[in-house]
């Protein structure tokens, strides 16, 4: 989820629905700071720019905040990159990156998937 | 997720990433036609509009396809919207009202949660 404001974006997360926060950092390659929370069995990622000209920057400027991407747990990044590419995905990330807590991850173009910007990442 | 096209987005789920459709059918109160999509551990639910006039017609219409709002699981949808409403929440539905294969479902306006349609919904 982009959000404008990540203090107050993980204050809501926690009053409303309990979240707890697994994970906070910054990942200046990708211009965001960004929090795991965990809801229920789940986990939410709520991602804020560091500056307006970052991806996230120009997603709030556009569309205000929301949904920004959603993401997969699979065992071996690099290998779904390169499944998803043979079953025709415009794959953003030919090899894993290193995400929020050493998380390998990749991207998927969301042209290949309905308008949906499509993360693999491990567990 | 909304789409354009239910079965081309049924069929890029199976392809991509091996989707299985659990539930299909139309919900005509909320102008959908819906599938559960079981994608690993978690399910993507796909709506598609029955008209131009209608909720997730105008989301399309306005935003193009892509993430539409996201769901909770919850043991009991009824104590959950209270729940949600006393922790300041403007939540959309008072009572569960019940969604596609017969779940209770009922949504939270995204302006309580940073531009986030959120839905809670019966196991």
């Amino acid at each position: 989820m982009a959000v404008e404001d990540l203090d107050e974006a993980v204050s809501t997360y926690e009053r409303l629905f309990g979240a707890q926060v697994e994970l906070r950092g910054r990942m200046d390659d990708q211009g965001v700071e960004a929090a795991y929370l965990l809801v229920g069995g789940g986990r939410v990622e709520l991602v804020t720019p560091l500056a307006d000209d970052t991806p996230v920057g120009r997603f709030l400027a556009k569309r205000g905040p929301g949904m920004h991407h959603v993401a997969f747990e699979v065992d071996d990044v690099a290998a779904a990159l390169d499944t998803l590419a043979e079953r025709g995905a415009e794959v953003l990330d030919s090899e894993p990156r290193s995400g929020l807590g050493g998380h390998d991850v990749g991207f998927v173009h969301p042209d290949s998937i309905h308008g949906v910007l499509t993360e693999v990442v491990s567990g």
